[in-house]
């Protein structure tokens, strides 16, 4: 069959995921990015950037929390977190969970995408008023340069794929500059594509490029999300000078807030590793 | 965007998964169903059974290994193993991958899709002529009706969708059968579609279906599955008179075979509830 008009296709190396369309809501080329809003038939409200589905109503709580929650956990202290990227806001929210956290800095480069989410996506922009929040409208990389030597706990890169304005995101100069701005015990967090698609195209490239920038440890986490190509998505976790390891896992456990897909049991099982992602990883 | 008819897509309740063709290879419709082979531009030959996608070559082996290697290392000593459908005896391979199984006798109603298999898709054949293997042609509701009671230790479910042919697989008055004809410690497995599409409307009626039929414990496994809907797949375990544990966990570390997916840290995390699952499931 083929798919007529009223669905929004992404399609990429010979595999396309589809929503059906009730109606485009909103379109706009911003300095950075092309962005649309669309109204699904069946996944709520659907935000694509430069034809990639970034987010839907349906399925973006796995890809915030597992974003949020697993590194967040994993550091024994985490005060001062820093998202890059992440306009939409929803990793800013379950970040803000955390009473642990004393500020939030998030710098996505395009504010467009940050208005858009306040109107579209509501929900996700709801811990924006929280006085630890602050939103900059700036560039990550320049913000994570110039950041005191030593002065983040965690950095979470909350990016859109590594081609286009997100591209210096994945390289080795910008995860030496995220070594520097972390403290001792500090921690990364990265969207890192499909295991199934690219762990030869960028996860496992991500690695090295972790370690040569003097990472200690780097870990990949798994997660489906539905939405996105294959359907299987993963996070890379680092650590700057210490093990990726589940240090809060007591606090995990007794968490004070509500999740929908993040728990302690979930944690524990992303970071295990199919055989073919093991051998290509750390074989 | 708008797919043409150069792209193979199932569509369902407004989402859409779609391969890239190159080839239509056969296309014939037996007693039971319509069966199409595609051979596809990335994901390798495509195998269609009313007009959903059952099985690529690229992405086969999560399904295959996740619905046979868990329930065979959670029995304790599984020595006649009954698989129900799995024509393509992509299961059937896995199965004997296993030292310990005697006998595993596969029953599909429908045998073109058994021969279409060892034409397109002979890797998934190769233990057909195994002495410990036995295909059978014939309704798999009877078979496990007229199976001697307590004289199997494992019955994989490997089905099309709950709708067809295949839907009194997903009853109660089947899983007395199932329950009858299982020895003490009998387990069995059942591919139990999307976590994020069909907890309400399978997974949880097949939870209380099998306890209904007596089953003692049941335990959903999550796993990847890039070409099903939502890419995002289960399979539900359950056993006759005792806990779905990982019973045989060493000789899982220790595995005598290959996999590409499976392993024992796989295993052990697949039966992690994501919170919102959980709730629905055991809540």
């Amino acid at each position: 069959m083929a798919l007529d008009n009223h669905w929004f296709s992404e399609a990429d190396k010979g595999l396309a995921l589809s929503l059906r369309i009730r109606e485009k809501l909103h379109e706009e080329q911003t300095p950075f990015q092309k962005i649309e809003i669309y109204e699904t038939e069946t996944f709520g409200t659907l935000m694509v950037i430069d034809g990639f589905v970034m987010l839907t109503d349906r399925d973006n709580f796995i890809y915030h929390e597992m974003m949020s929650h697993p590194v967040l956990y994993a550091h024994a202290d985490p005060k001062n977190v820093v998202i890059i990227g992440g306009g939409d806001c929803g990793t800013l929210r379950e970040v803000l969970k955390h009473p642990e956290v004393k500020q939030a800095t998030q710098v996505d480069i395009d504010e467009r995408v940050t208005r858009l989410s306040e109107k579209y996506f509501p929900e996700l922009c709801e811990s924006n008023d929280d006085p630890r929040a602050r939103l900059l409208f700036d560039d990550g990389i320049r913000f994570v340069k110039d950041a005191e030597p030593g002065s983040v706990d965690v950095i979470i890169i909350d990016s859109t794929d590594p081609i286009g304005p997100a591209e210096g995101l994945f390289s080795t100069a910008f995860y030496r500059d995220c070594f520097r701005a972390l403290g001792p015990g500090g921690m990364l967090a990265q969207q890192s594509e499909s295991p199934l698609l690219h762990t030869d195209s960028i996860i496992r490239p991500m690695h090295d490029s972790l370690r040569t920038a003097g990472f200690l440890d780097v870990l990949a986490l798994n997660f489906p999300q539905c939405t996105y190509p294959s359907g299987w998505w993963s996070a890379t976790l680092a650590c700057k000078d210490n093990t990726v390891s589940f240090r809060r896992e007591q606090q995990a456990e007794e968490k004070p807030f509500e999740t929908l897909y993040y728990n302690a049991a979930i944690h524990r099982a992303a970071g295990a590793c199919p055989e073919f992602f093991r051998r290509k990883l750390y074989g």
